[in-house]
């Protein structure tokens, strides 16, 4: 803009202030808090708990005020930020994976879990629990360098479709805790995952699909160890288990990566448990919430004798110490983003 | 303000239009970008390169523009961002947690490296080389909760002194690396640490001292573990060494902490090569920095036979690639900030 073309000082005073006025963050901030910030949630005791906490702990007049850097959120990501049935989704990931390395291993046909998976046996496969498929997915995928791996997991997804809703996986997100994340990131909040799964499973695609970026996921890992090729330095990956950031290890994961206790934990299993109670230990006011999948009709309906996701301690200490449950069938209008279409 | 009460429109909208000028951030940062972003920097190839990168880099209409997400910046700590002699400055926090604790341990008088420390022989220790420090600092300072390692840290630094300078270590810091990193931070760049030293001996201070957040610092650790005290959950760390962040482990602890190849990478000693190697072999352009102690007055003056921060390999391979190496006593106006007083 060029304000010595313009004729009328007026004008240019205006168009000055204008322009000001649509660059200014700040302002367009601040027209937005008077909108709903979670438009997908229904009124109640679930959205108003979380909005109430949120302005408090940013209200620099509030007695709860929690500095900017202390604003530490960290979420589970498996049925917490999208769907984890009729499997978790890594699984079906491992699963074409082992079909597709078959060839090169007979011996899978009659080794388990790999023998599972080659006759598409879910429910044998889903009674090894999460750290059996984590075993399962390292096992699957050393050998080859952290790029190759990568561009495997890119490639998976976007031809991979999930079982029943036809559509690629990272399309099962949770707009609820899409808006969620916004929001609190609207706040100055930092949000962190904090997932069983492995680590370089969801960093090709969180940073798009969540907004949050490749260093702040804390998850399962395998041994990764510097070396060259021609030449060139690369990173491969090894067959052998590095940390598995799961229930106890949780809060050491957090610790490890993000060196804060959150102020915020979200979680929808017994695995996120001790997660939520780290969070809660720490000094002023807290927010712990569970996702208690109701829904059997738009998602899927499960907790205390669920192989996958059980949520069983975690319901009985959540009642007991008041912490937020969100109900998926009453809280949330819609479940997936696609609903919106 | 209320805009109402001004009797005069036309200074109602000049008051209003010079409002947002102030509140502004990109107006200021526009006008910013027209003073020295290095001011402690000589004029010279060093600064210049540094500057010509970064305009490069952050230009859209340029060939060699890297993405806001992308713009990946980690620096080594000891002897990068602040000194390392007479050694490693937590080397003298772990000597002096030696001597306050040496009553508990009577085995330490004959004990090596223990011995050592309690006479004082920093040659004897020097010779551990950072290795052994570390397992000095790991065994001295486990059994304890990381809550309370990190108020013995900082305890430790309110009181301890430099030995040469007579001022507390955390004054001992580069200024024109703080310049470096505010720097890289207002052209969006996330800039990280990443050291041999103990990441949670950094985190107590270098996010009020570098302004790097704890959850952007890769270093050392021990293993810890999560229990509960009193019914109160807590993170025990144990006396187990978990990783070495140091030569070729630099760049498997850049991967798993941040998930991401940087782009810029400073670093001082041939513990750092690996990880300038791996920065280098990213598609695009890359900035490779070392900085090399040539201030026998102001610093010290150290390189290919030092027992501390040794520069050999690094030496030779940053000239044969053409890597910008700084030179302490020719680049730098001013090492340390108190010089500003």
């Amino acid at each position: 803009m060029n304000l010595k073309i313009m004729k009328s000082p007026k004008l240019a005073v205006f168009v000055f202030a204008a322009s000001f006025m649509i660059a200014c963050a700040p302002i367009q901030k601040e027209e937005a808090e008077t909108s709903d910030p979670l438009p997908s949630w229904n009124e109640g005791e679930t959205k108003s708990s979380i909005i109430k906490f949120v302005s408090e702990v940013t209200d620099p007049g509030s007695a709860h005020f929690i500095e900017v850097a202390d604003r530490i959120a960290t979420f589970d990501n498996d049925g917490n930020l999208w769907s984890e049935q009729p499997a978790y989704f890594q699984l079906f990931f491992a699963m074409d994976r082992v079909k597709l390395l078959a060839d090169q291993h007979p011996e899978w046909k009659t080794q388990q879990p790999f023998k599972a998976v080659l006759e598409d046996d879910l429910k044998t496969l889903a009674s090894f629990g999460e750290h059996g498929i984590i075993e399962l997915v390292m096992a699957t995928h050393a050998n080859i360098t952290t790029e190759e791996f990568e561009s495997v997991v890119k490639q998976w997804l976007v031809a991979a479709k999930h079982p029943r809703f036809k559509r690629p996986y990272t399309q099962l997100v949770y707009q609820p805790m899409l808006e969620l994340l916004e929001y609190l990131r609207s706040k100055d909040f930092k949000t962190f995952i904090v997932s069983g799964g492995g680590i370089e499973f969801m960093r090709p695609w969180v940073e798009e699909v969540y907004g949050i970026p490749r260093d702040q996921v804390v998850g399962s890992s395998i041994k990764t160890e510097f070396t060259y090729q021609d030449g060139q330095p690369v990173i491969m990956r090894l067959p052998e288990l590095d940390f598995i950031d799961d229930k106890a290890d949780k809060p050491v994961g957090i610790h490890r990566f993000i060196g804060r206790k959150p102020v915020f934990a979200s979680g929808n299993s017994d695995g996120d448990l001790q997660m939520l109670q780290w969070t809660a230990s720490g000094e002023g006011l807290r927010f712990m919430l569970y996702l208690h999948h109701t829904d059997s009709e738009r998602e899927w309906a499960y907790d205390r004798e669920s192989h996958i996701g059980r949520l069983d301690k975690g319901l009985d200490e959540a009642s007991e110490k008041g912490w937020t449950v969100i109900d998926m069938k009453e809280d949330w209008k819609l479940i997936y983003p696609f609903e919106l279409e």
